[in-house]
């Protein structure tokens, strides 16, 4: 802590997000020494641990707020700790030369195990669940929106813990209220993904939201192999675990975007290499990502109707891609739910069994002693039920926001000049599928 | 339901909002039974239960998503059920005539006990957070909004299940593309708040998003006695706890605001008075809303700054009186936590001590039959520990927000042409004023 905060006073970024800051006592130590380089801080508290979230700002924030995920992950995984965290994205609102900045920080479920990933499910809803969030407070949650967006794919390869994004050459906008109701003007959305470039969730949040890859834009990056956020020469990787990745992963990202009117671009891109930049041990497991950005003005552009085009054509399979798996979700959130409900009808039987033979005298005291094991299977399978069920409703809620937006995207292309054929989600949607 | 369904079908209204539907089977049912009068319907899923709210429309729902509360009671409060309902606000976009309109439809955690409402801080937090979504969605996060509202105090008395709105003469706005990003033209909250008029939540929601209450707007009004929408004559209703007031109360409502350019009235307002509207048993415990709004455009006005009047000081008094309210609320959740721990600790002495008990032989049988209460008492206690930390977290991160929203409120004020003698908010918030 006290190394990373020498490292961002000496670099005096305009804005530094962090993911992981655990321990509030650390993001107020951390508060007090950054207090004359960045008068400006705030701390994301949710969860029973903490979402991990702060941000540390050169200039005033207006405003913040934050959305905490609807499922993330497991309470009973308790060595993976994720459930505790409360996991969230956070929202800043910044003035900067008249420009109104809508930063978002965010951390997603971490991945264990790639071959066999239990939580890609509830990954690829926080994704949604972001995407929809941004969509909705800075983009303009208005119908047509969706379509209107630069949509790329995620392609090259991969990045990540403590984002520093330096913002500069903001241009002057004379004469425009700020305090009139208005969508922001540029969007950054800076965190740990803990999503590869090409995985799913990080797909449906490029397409949905129409942000940009810094690393895939800008002209000008140093830093690790490929954009890697998480790399084998970091001491504290396990090297186990990138074995399949001899460059390492890009999971920690800087997005952006900007409205129309306004031009934004990433001028240099930066990262640590497996150690602080000025020698010693890492800061972090994750490589340090450093953005410089630019935002000009620019003439508002005419948007093509990209529904009918070949990057419509790409929202939609993202779109029927996420779609299947909230559903393969729903499905195994519901199978776990009935094979507890299963358990608490056995353990229900075995602690009928055992009064019975604790009254019958005999094995009395054998009888006594399992009750304290069939109670805990009882309350265990209970709560177990219980948190399924709230799976599977959080999941069939994210699949029915998905639903409702493929079925507007396949309007749009069937009335469309090409007259494609329509995208049909197949049988398997059927208890969807009635829903507007 | 059936009844219901029936009612709805007759009246054919633009949108139908309904609360407490809490068995999606009845949703399915309902659906089927509207399908020709309301193409369009909704049912918001979440926690186990499900967040009991859907919506019909007659016209086709652009968007929708949905914010689940933070904080909503407790767990352990299995009679009163709210936290495995997973309370939540659906909001869903329409396009009318050209109009943006975003609908939000809600219901807050319920008052059990007036006199003593263990829910009164989560119910204020719910409040404060429906207030912040709606910000951020609609109405515009950037800073300086919150001080250009159109600010009303909670006067007059009071009103309640199955909102139903209607619109009508909804102008075309010529010309205006709706596939930009822009914010709703109108904003409406429709639901059952548990709040009556003059409750800190109520005031908090209406001073920080400007919205307008239907009841005390409309100069056509017919219903229930001061507009209430839970009231004695309904036989589902608990007389009892209606004996402080005669007429019944009002905790459901309509509540609307236009942004510049447009103007937005309540032409009538109608409730059911206790009874089905054709005779018979009421349909449901609360009565119906029933809204004629009209939107006509209007010139953009020139917004005065209410910081520096008398409304400003109200806003910065209701939040100021939040802000108590939560800190109240964080030191609660607090010594429950600090209490659940030495639960714990004695829970652990007392296990080790029946551990030896039974290993010395003796009293080995009450020994052992013990242990299942004592596994118990310490599993519960963690699982209260870990929900109040919870809590405190939620709680705090409101308050952080409260906290930073009342330092700008007050910085306006003392800038202001009047130069108002500051208000400080005393030493009781210190740990939260040293944050941005």
């Amino acid at each position: 802590m006290k190394r990373l905060g020498d490292f961002l006073n000496m670099e005096s970024f305009d804005l530094a997000l962090l993911e992981e800051v655990w321990s509030e006592q650390d993001f107020q130590h951390l508060r007090q020494k950054l207090l004359p380089t960045y008068p400006a801080a705030h701390y994301f508290r949710s969860g029973i641990i903490g979402s991990g979230l702060c941000v540390f700002s050169k200039h005033p924030i207006q405003e913040f707020t934050q959305h905490v995920y609807t499922l993330n992950g497991y309470p009973y995984m308790i060595h993976h700790g994720d459930w505790f965290c409360g996991k969230a994205v956070g929202l800043l609102v910044l003035h900067l030369s008249g420009l109104v900045l809508n930063v978002y920080v965010t951390h997603l479920h971490a991945e264990y195990n790639r071959q066999k990933d239990i939580y890609l499910t509830h990954r690829v809803a926080q994704a949604w669940e972001l995407a929809q969030f941004i969509q909705c407070v800075s983009l303009g949650l208005t119908g047509e929106v969706g379509w209107d967006q630069g949509l790329r794919g995620g392609q090259g390869p991969t990045y990540r813990r403590a984002e520093l994004v330096r913002e500069e050459c903001l241009p002057h906008r004379p004469g425009s209220p700020s305090h009139t109701s208005k969508k922001a003007d540029v969007v950054l959305l800076c965190g740990d993904l803990n999503l590869h470039p090409k995985d799913l969730g990080c797909r449906l949040l490029k397409e949905w939201t129409g942000l940009h890859d810094a690393y895939l834009e800008t002209r000008d990056f140093k830093g690790s192999e490929e954009g890697c956020t998480m790399v084998p020469e970091n001491c504290y990787v396990n090297q186990r675990e990138l074995e399949p990745f001899p460059f390492g992963i890009r999971i920690d990202y800087v997005l952006y975007k900007a409205v129309s009117g306004f031009y934004i671009s990433c001028k240099t891109l930066r990262t640590t290499t497996g150690h602080d930049p000025h020698s010693g041990s890492p800061l972090s497991d994750h490589e340090a990502l450093m953005a410089t950005l630019c935002v000009r003005h620019s003439p508002p552009q005419h948007t093509p109707s990209p529904t009918h085009g070949p990057e419509g054509s790409q929202l939609i399979s993202v779109l029927k891609e996420a779609w299947r798996e909230l559903d393969l979700g729903v499905a195994q959130a519901r199978w776990w739910a009935t094979f507890a409900s299963y358990v608490i009808g056995l353990g229900l039987l075995l602690l009928a069994f055992l009064c019975a033979l604790a009254a019958g005298g005999g094995v009395r005291e054998v009888a006594i002693l399992l009750w304290t094991p069939s109670v805990g299977l009882l309350l265990g399978a209970g709560a177990v039920y219980l948190f399924h069920m709230q799976e599977a409703k959080g999941l069939s809620g994210a699949r029915a926001e998905l639903q409702h937006v493929l079925g507007r995207a396949r309007e749009a292309q069937d009335s469309g000049p090409e007259s494609q054929p329509a995208l049909l989600l197949g049988q398997q949607e059927g208890d969807g599928t009635e829903e507007q």
